[in-house]
């Protein structure tokens, strides 16, 4: 059997495990519906009490006019640009070099809208105001994603925002943003929803990250703005007769976690901490601003395989079912933290990270 | 208050409704998730077991060598044709002039695909041989939808159809089945669904039409075809972490009523004798080929919204709840036949409809 797949294995068999809120499975669903009366009427094609009543609750929310819900991000994402484009007459746009409309879109924004993207900063660093400020004037669109989810969720500070924001509302450009875990970095920044997005033109955020809903976005702006969102999501096939599955259980989720927004924080950053003792293990950001971080290793993914597989074997403790190799010698995963890292008894998170930290000092003199 | 908010009241407080499978409210997808166990995986960007396994299950049904779920019909189709225009570098289809793509998309295909498609036949007839011979060379794809939805769900005998296939094959120019309703048409041309499908290269089947789920479309065809449909699936934003909840309900209603499709023809044509026998009523087709038809009146929307609203007021037994207006003095409505009819006692359908033959006897006079 290949280390990846005992890895994978050993994490599934684990009495408990750091990230997430629990498995995908149909009792998320189940859960979210449990206490919805059967008598309510679906929303038809983007119409009716339970859209509207969403769309409204979130447009308050992140305190913008109006608010559209999306079956994907990756299509209210898209559908922004676009607007914003076509409202200058300009097919220039740019964003970060690992932006997900860059790297996990299949081009959607090239091959459907014909944009053309340019990269700002380097993909391992934020895009800080230095780099704003060299963007050519007949930019229609800047999208800034909080957190750069890429780089470890990293996040510039509030004041580079409001700065960036300025200098592009001065030159015309419109600026958007990438919130697919808006909610997850409001405790870092101590401000409110509706006081980030001030900033931006337009906004999405998701309900499937740190909300841990079915599927399902958000797009907000100015009535102007949704109106021609609307009729963009009919073109792109959005648009369906029901959305409720998904408009439903976000609503359920967001009641039910937005507020432990802050917890997630504390608990990456104390979890971190544990991390960053182990020899040859670090993690980005050192210090995380909201509920996610990444791990990386200064040893091949094989090894890291065999050493985690055996962790969880011993501990009961699963910290991810994969890696993914950066080169030869170096491999690094994605953690958020979610409802299931409470779960774990304190000593026994303790006392599993003492053994790995043993095995990585182990593997550093083999 | 005015009659079409009459008509629509009275309609939702009739104790019989003759179309449809009932409210679309939330109970539907509590009933078809009833008995799933919670326990059951999520698919994850189309992969895993739920998804795979319905989109084998319907290449079989189809006669395809692959099938791909999609959240809707529209983006299915829009991608369906933008395949078939890249393997022949060329941007012409051609359809009928109130193909689905053409009136209720907003311009999908050409906003977003730069697709001109050419209008076939004239808007209130079907496309025949004649209009495909006369089709250019360089056109990448023929559309054909069966039923023809806007004109009451008619259909070309299947000679033609296997003569349009034909020709176009010979022509290299691929067929696209518009399926919104094939499951419905099956009883009237006594085939099977692949043997309908046999004569196409690409096919879209619906789930909330006579199937009555909650959304969704499935897009069939060469393994080659899907693999590309795939692609251009994560382009639109198609492409959810979890589509389940349209899957499993779409799964369900399918084994439900997939067997009642004749049922629902004999229905239809049973139903259409009686509005036939009104005065200044007549159904388009006479003699139904599906579960669908159109029902026009020779009198003012006003006034049959009057004449209808006393009917259900009277009887307890709903036709529709809203009417289109043709011209000043000319209307129509849509109707499908579902599970409810059959609840209808027989008794109290002839009485209704001999009240309405009255009324209308009473209209004309006037």
């Amino acid at each position: 059997m290949p280390e990846s797949n005992r890895l994978l294995e050993a994490y599934q068999q684990t009495k408990y495990q750091l990230p997430g809120h629990g498995k995908r499975n149909i009792q998320v669903l189940k859960d979210a519906f449990a206490d919805v009366d059967g008598n309510l009427d679906s929303d038809i094609y983007g119409k009716g009490e339970v859209i509207q009543r969403f769309e409204d609750k979130m447009a308050a929310y992140l305190g913008k006019e109006s608010a559209v819900f999306f079956p994907s991000g990756t299509m209210a994402q898209q559908i922004g640009l676009r607007i914003w484009c076509d409202a200058k007459g300009s097919r220039k746009v740019a964003y970060h070099p690992l932006c997900h409309l860059e790297i996990h879109e299949q081009d959607g924004l090239k091959r459907l809208h014909h944009i053309d993207p340019i990269l700002l900063a380097a993909p391992d660093r934020l895009i800080e105001l230095e780099d704003v400020l060299q963007m050519p004037d007949d930019l229609a669109c800047l999208l800034i994603e909080l957190p750069q989810r890429e780089i470890g969720g990293q996040l510039p500070d509030f004041q580079t925002l409001v700065s960036i924001s300025e200098f592009c509302r001065n030159k015309g450009i419109k600026v958007h943003l990438d919130g697919a875990r808006l909610f997850e970095v409001l405790p870092y920044y101590q401000k409110t929803a509706a006081e980030v997005c001030a900033l931006f033109d337009s906004v999405y955020v998701s309900f499937y990250k740190g909300i841990g809903g079915i599927a399902g976005a958000i797009l907000a702006g100015d009535k102007t703005f949704t109106e021609e969102a609307v009729v963009w999501k009919r073109r792109h096939g959005g648009d369906l007769i029901s959305l409720y599955p998904y408009i439903i259980s976000a609503d359920h989720y967001f009641d039910q976690r937005i507020s432990k927004m802050g917890q997630y924080y504390e608990e990456a950053k104390e979890l971190a901490i544990l991390f960053n003792r182990c020899e040859g293990v670090h993690t980005l950001p050192t210090v995380p601003v909201s509920n996610m971080f990444h791990v990386h290793f200064d040893h091949a993914k094989g090894q890291v395989e065999q050493v985690l597989a055996g962790l969880y074997e011993e501990t009961g403790i699963g910290v991810t079912g994969s890696l993914r190799e950066l080169d030869s010698d170096k491999c690094y995963f994605e953690l958020s933290i979610g409802d299931l890292y409470e779960k774990v008894p304190k000593e026994e998170l303790h006392r599993a990270f003492e053994v790995l930290a043993e095995r990585f000092a182990t593997l550093r003199q083999a």
